[in-house]
C-alpha cells in the first residue's frame, strides 16, 4: 500500500497581492477535493480530475471559469490529462463553450484512439458525447476582462499530480492559455510530455509558465527523464526549470510526485500558487519560503 | 567546418510491393534538393525546407498533396519544423487548403511568438500571411482516395534533418495523417519532440509511425535525451523505438543526425522508406536491409 499524496498548483506568474488570499483559499479547497478521493479509496487518475474541476470552476484560476481571452475577445481553452498506469493521455486544444475541459480530455482518453483532439473538431466531439453547452460569457471573469482590456499578461494555469494508495500515478493540467493570445494558438498544456506527464513507474508532473517555452524544452518529459537517472522529484525540478531558463531563456513552474509519494515543486518565476496533502497533512503557499501547513479536515 | 548531412523518411509502414519504386524515387529526390541546398552554403533549416516540400509536392507521400482523408473525407495537415541553432520552433495542426504546411509551420516560428496554431486560427493566420490557397481536391491522390474507400490505413508522414556546414541542426516533419481520422486529431507530427526535435548542442530528430504512441513516449526528445547521456545517434534510435514498442506497444521509424554528423535510422515497422546523404554519397532504401547508393549528381 502506497502513501496517497496530492500535489496541485494554480500557476507561476507575477500574482497580484489582491489576488494571493483567494489563490491560497482555491488551492486549499483544490487540494481537499482531490485528497478526498484518495482516502475515499479513489484513483489517482479521479483525484486529479476532482482537483482540477474545483480549479476550473473557482474564477480565480485561468482555466474554465475565469479562462483569459484572445487577441479577439474569445475564450479557448486546452486541457491535457494522463493515466501512468496505461500511459494512456487525453486532451484538447481551443475549445470552447464546455466548463470544464479537462472532463473532455478526459472523454477523449476513454472513447477514442486519439490523444489530441483541437478546435472544430474537438467541439463536435464534446456535442457528440452530451458534453452540456454552456454560454461563452458565463466562463468570463472580470478579471480576465480587465486582462484583456490592459493585454496585460498574466499565466495561473492549473494541474494536479497524485499517487493512489495502489501506486497509480496521474496528472492534468488546464487552462485558458495567455491574454490576448493569437486565435488557434495552442500552448503547452494539452501537450504530453510538455504541460504534464505520468508513469507509473516514475511518476507524475504538471507545469506552468512560459508555454512556448516549455514546449521547446519538453518540460514534463524532461522531469521525468531526469528522474530515470535518479534523480528525486525536487532535484529534478530544479534541474529542468535552471536548463529550460538557461536554454531558451524561458521561466516556469512544476509539481511533481515521485513513484514513491515523494513531493517536488519549484519555480523561477516571481511567484506559484502550489501545494499537496500528505499523511493527513495539507501545506500550500505562494512567494518561495512562504508554505503554510495544517492537518487536513476533509467532509463526512 | 562540418560535413552538410541530410537524412529523410518518407514514412514508416507496410509500403505495398506497387508504391516502393516511386517510393524509392521520392526519397532520392528530396535528399537531392536538400543536400543541393546544403553544398551551395545554405542553413540546415532551408535544407529541411527544400527536402520536404519536394516531397510534399509528390503525391506518394502522405503530406501535402497526396495527404490521406479524414472519416469525413477532408483533408487536415499536421507540420512542424525546429531550429536547433535556435531552439525556435514552429507548427501548424488540422491545416486545409494550402499546398505545403511545412511554409506555414516555418511562418509561425518566424512571424509569431507561438509554437503551436491549429485549425480555423491557423487557417486564418495562412491567409494574413498571403499563402495561396489551393482547391482541396488538388491535393487528394488516388492512392489516399482508396484508402478512405476502404479505410485501409498508411502511415507515411514525410521528414528531414540536416546539419549544415556551420554545425547548425533542423529539422522538419510533416503529414496528412491516418486514413479516417477524426476531424480535429492532431498526432505526434506537429509536436516539439514527438514528431521532431533539433538542438545544436545534440543533433536532429524527425520521426513516424503511430502517432498516438509516439507522443506517449514523447519519442523524438527520448531520443535527444539518450543522445545526451553519450548514445551514439544509432544506439539513441534503437533504443528509443523498442522502448517505445514495449512500453506502449506501438511501433515507428525514425531518423536522426548528431551534432557531428553520425547518422541514426531505425524502424519497428514492416518497412520505412528512408535515406541519406553525406560525403558527396546518396543512401537510399525501403526493407531493412536494403540500401542502395550512388554518388550524387546535383543540377549545375
Amino acid at each position: 500500500m502506497n502513501t496517497p499524496v496530492i500535489a496541485v498548483h494554480g500557476g507561476a506568474w507575477a500574482i497580484p497581492e489582491n489576488m494571493i488570499a483567494d489563490t491560497k483559499l482555491g488551492i486549499q479547497d483544490a487540494l481537499r477535493a482531490g485528497y478526498q478521493v484518495l482516502q475515499s479509496g479513489g484513483t489517482a487518475l479521479e483525484a486529479v480530475q476532482a482537483a482540477i474541476i474545483k480549479m476550473e470552476d473557482d474564477p480565480n484560476f485561468d482555466a474554465g471559469n475565469g479562462s483569459v481571452l484572445t487577441y479577439d475577445g474569445d475564450v479557448e481553452m486546452d486541457s491535457m490529462i494522463m493515466d501512468g498506469s496505461t500511459m494512456k493521455a487525453g486532451s484538447v486544444g481551443c475549445v470552447n463553450s464546455i466548463a470544464n475541459p479537462i472532463k473532455l480530455a478526459t472523454l477523449v482518453m476513454e472513447k477514442t484512439d486519439h490523444v489530441l483532439l483541437v478546435g472544430e473538431g474537438a467541439n463536435k466531439f464534446a456535442k457528440e458525447m452530451g458534453v452540456p453547452r454552456v454560454e461563452i460569457e458565463s466562463l468570463v471573469s472580470p478579471h480576465a476582462k480587465e486582462e484583456w482590456e490592459r493585454k496585460t499578461v498574466g499565466h495561473d494555469t492549473v494541474g494536479a499530480v497524485a499517487v493512489d494508495s495502489m501506486g497509480n500515478v496521474a496528472s492534468g493540467t488546464s487552462t485558458g492559455g495567455i491574454t490576448a493570445k493569437r486565435p488557434g494558438r495552442v500552448g503547452d498544456t494539452p501537450l504530453v510530455g510538455c504541460g504534464g506527464y505520468a508513469d507509473n513507474e516514475v511518476g507524475g508532473v504538471s507545469t506552468t509558465g512560459h508555454g512556448e517555452g516549455i514546449i521547446k524544452v519538453c518540460l514534463a518529459r524532461h522531469i521525468t527523464f531526469l528522474m530515470e537517472q535518479g534523480l528525486s522529484a525536487q532535484e529534478a525540478s530544479e534541474k529542468a526549470l535552471e536548463n529550460m531558463y538557461n536554454k531558451v531563456g524561458s521561466s516556469g513552474g512544476v509539481i511533481v510526485i515521485s513513484k514513491d509519494g515523494g513531493v517536488g515543486q519549484y519555480f523561477t518565476t516571481d511567484k506559484m500558487a502550489r501545494g499537496w496533502a500528505k499523511d493527513g497533512q495539507i501545506y500550500w503557499g505562494v512567494a518561495m519560503d512562504d508554505i503554510q501547513s495544517c492537518p487536513i479536515v476533509l467532509d463526512r
